[in-house]
């Protein structure tokens, strides 16, 4: 296999430490801690006073924190064979990139030409590398970590700029961040995995499916998202009663988005039984949809409609446009995040009124900036897998052998004083 | 099978989504947001004065959110066929629930002819779900998710009335709900269990059991809520030093009884080994036992006392109990609420002078509705699985292809090349 | 097997009800809640003013705690027939030795003759248990039950003297505890690891090595402790300012660690594969050496750079030195607790100028205290298994009877209508 040069030996452990170092360095000259002397960030609220003090967003930031690393970790191990990769990976870009969220969104709001860190500035970092684990939805499976840590640098980086360009030029609200991180990190993906068109993989692949236990610890997943996602869409609100606004829309638009979904895959699928993968996602569209205008006096019943739509769209969206997007647009779509964060993210967008700019610079850059992306992605030295090893962690990581072995068929013959097959 | 249509694919849909658009209705009608202009719910504190902040309770919130969703949820994935089911129906319910209890229990405490919700309302939603959750545990595995939307929305209604009674009419103290909560739950599900009761699983049944993974899974579930449990029983108590003894007094009556727990499991068990079904659930009867009195100044060696005894009778129970309530009682309790719910709910109530007119309240509605409720679910029309499918995902979950074949024992010749079984 | 008397049936049970009957004995004579009248170990700001109200912790507490019983928990379950026992026998010893904790630490700071329980108090006793935990580490598979709660008591109260000391004697500053949680805890297991060595385990156990999903229960533990550790290296800092810069050090150390595990595990290992135990322990090494400086004015930079060093130190040590300590010193370290708490924990320790007096008592005291504490575990009466049952759950644990079989090869024999194994 000439074209595919998978072993990382030198490649991954080069750019990853090269990343690191480079951003230490950028951290010395430019970052300091916030010493509260100065805030162009904080918050204000007419309705209630508030002295702001350094650590009060602490528990909201561990909330998305939780989101992050837990959630979207483990919501991908639904797959049978690329769990390592799924948790491992996730972690791996998520380190990274908060790191660099840290630098390329601080770089727009220097303070003595110092990015000031505090609990605010964390949460964006993290919000930042939501879009990252977005797109690594769309992906999972095809692409190697030399690649993801490539896709890590440019979607940031692209989405600092866009995020200063909405909410500074065009002035849009998006506090929970439907417009800005989940379709842009949906659509960002979704053009990477078009760049990425595998043919080989038009009839599927042998792993990619999930086994019983991989979709219990998707749940894990699932749940965690589901239960903090009104700490998502509040984290940044003002204080007081606009925040309280948007935890009970976000609350209220989820639990409503969990019936609607259940409904729906109920009705679609083979005798009206429950698919994981709409339980999976689909119940969480909810909380994309309600982002935008979440800190809005939307009405406890207006989330909720919202809620209805969004399970009801993501649902029909795994069921009918996911196949479409793959076999008539060439987008293979893994985890089909266009059905968990591009429609409701969208619908989210549309949903405030006057947003429209910021919803089109947003997927504009998305498209743009994951096309380009995709294209270096695409560069043949990056270590990117063969078709028949997609979704299988064995190429990536050491795997037990017990595995190896179930996968060959072969149980009854294994050697069981070694722990590590060799692939 | 003529008398078990557990073809959901009308049911379940019209059911669900006719309960959430009625929801919704009566949302637009009477919920509207708390603007703080009011607070007849606020607690009072003598020690100290405090100025409640609309977003004081959120963390509090939080970890009862996660003992809900993920602690009663994986809890329940100790059955080694029913892990979608036990996590999955758990999501349903009690997304369906926090709706249906934040207009039951709102009904009574009505501002300007409004439900105003806040984090306390929406606390106390929460728990209105754990009493449902609780009564799933009695029926895991014997019932079918439109029987149980049907059970959510009794259960709750009736325990709002029997919440409001004992709290305003009787004025009783139940702080960390052992009554209104954990002894409702558990007789309401045992009497909706006897009504339900099937003499063809008297033998046991394949799947009523776990494997090794389904216990680890189970012991997320299990951990969660021994954690959090301490903000479960002070969430509502009043703020300050009553709130610090809420949670002093569940710590540590929460880590006597797991000595206990551990003591006599092994005490019991075969060779003095330890049984992972007293692990997951014992261990969390110190938290149901000193609800009722963690406010209280019972002094930390007091809470310790009644963890120890929680421990020793919960343990008890699920080793000489649920036989006996199984095979003479014709209760057949799945998960054994009556050892972690029921007694220990019992012996939180009565340690607390007084309140036998509450606990009287709390088992008289449990087990007059449980059975009213009961005969509505036996209704031949709600797709109950017959026997031969109890405890099984497949009857109501598309389940991988795998697990089918390890269970037809014919792995060796899967078809890799579909990834959903056909039932 | 005469040496060794595994059956726990008389004995588990009476040390463990012993044990707890008298520390609530103790608990009757000498602990008390906090009424908030005295503060001696109210922290002191400069900054700012605080008010401390007696729940301000508490979210700090709770993640914490989750730390203690979910990240060492389940980061303990990768191996493949432990994980019972890794998770639970990790909550019966912490249960208990957070009520050591409380008196052993608190007999220090008496207030009127009484240890006066405070969130600040809990989560010290909390902290007290991570020594034991991390000690469990290093003879995970290898020890009973009743050995590990008589290490317990032990270790909890060499501890207390250990922190007196350097805190109140030496004065030394360690807000995280690198070297008076990390450091001690690891000496102290490989002093006890040292003397229960085991000749017959040289060449490795069949059951001393993972499966695919015992990995994946394992990185739970792993992304809950990196999550958390923020709050674990600030929760006792002074409030305010102090407390954000301990808490944006850690962040940030634990990111940077991330990728240099990463990339030194890709860069020794075959093919350049990343290897699960590494991402599972060495990812976690930052929060270990930045700790003793967790709150100190090093720089984000400077934070970065520690985490750096710990990543690339851990992973070598995985790969390189233990192999070394089994063969050349016989200390055979299950988890490899060496390389994760051991070594950054002194990194941590040299870190801050005039350490050395603290770092040489914490290693002291763990090194002969645990040598003492192995000495008393290795008498022959405490159940500890034989070989060829180490690092198997179904000694201690009634365990599901599938498992069993797949173990003996003969799943296709299965006799699936019993479902306990009887072993």
């Amino acid at each position: 296999m000439p074209a595919y040069a998978t072993n990382m030996r030198m490649k991954f452990p080069i750019v990853a430490l090269a990343l690191e170092i480079i951003t230490i360095i950028l951290f010395g000259v430019f970052v300091v801690y916030d010493d509260g002397k100065s805030h162009g960030h904080e918050p204000h609220s007419n309705e209630t006073h508030h002295e702001v003090k350094p650590m009060d967003l602490y528990p909201m930031f561990q909330d998305v924190h939780v989101m992050i690393f837990i959630g979207f970790g483990f919501l991908m191990t639904f797959l049978k064979r690329y769990g390592f990769s799924s948790v491992g990976v996730n972690l791996l870009l998520a380190a990274f990139g908060l790191q660099w969220g840290l630098l390329t969104q601080g770089i727009w709001h220097l303070e003595d030409g110092k990015i000031k860190v505090s609990i605010f500035k964390i949460i964006n970092a993290d919000f930042s590398t939501a879009t990252v684990l977005i797109s690594f939805g769309a992906v999972l499976g095809k692409t190697s970590p030399v690649q993801l840590l490539i896709m890590t640098i440019l979607e940031i980086t692209i989405f600092s700029i866009n995020e200063h360009l909405v909410a500074t030029v065009l002035e849009a609200n998006d506090v929970g961040a439907s417009m800005i991180i989940h379709a842009y990190g949906a659509y960002f993906g979704l053009a990477v995995a078009r760049v990425l068109y595998r043919p080989g993989l038009r009839n599927g692949h042998e792993n990619d499916g999930s086994v019983y236990h991989s979709d219990l610890f998707a749940m894990i997943g699932t749940v965690f998202l589901w239960m903090f996602w009104p700490s998502f869409n509040s984290a940044i609100a003002d204080p007081g009663f606009t925040q309280l606004t948007a935890v009970i829309n976000t609350y209220l638009s989820l639990a409503a988005c969990v019936l609607s979904a259940y409904a729906i895959s109920s009705l679609v699928e083979h005798k009206g039984k429950l698919d994981m993968v709409h339980i999976q996602n689909a119940t969480l569209a909810g909380g994309v949809a309600v982002g935008t205008c979440a800190d809005m006096n939307i009405g406890p019943f207006g989330a909720m409609l919202i809620g209805l739509v969004a399970g009801i769209i993501s649902t029909l969206g795994f069921k009918y446009l996911t196949p479409i997007l793959a076999s008539n647009l060439g987008i293979q779509d893994t985890c089909g995040v266009h059905n968990l964060h591009g429609m409701p993210g969208i619908l989210g967008g549309g949903n405030a009124a006057m947003q429209a700019a910021a919803l089109a610079s947003s997927l504009g850059f998305a498209l743009v900036g994951g096309a380009i992306t995709g294209l270096i992605m695409k560069l043949p030295f990056w270590g990117q897998p063969p078709d028949q090893n997609c979704f299988d962690d064995s190429i990536y990581w050491e795997v037990p052998e017990e595995e190896e072995e179930e996968n060959d068929e072969s149980l009854a013959h294994a050697d069981h004083s070694k722990n590590k097959a060799e692939v």
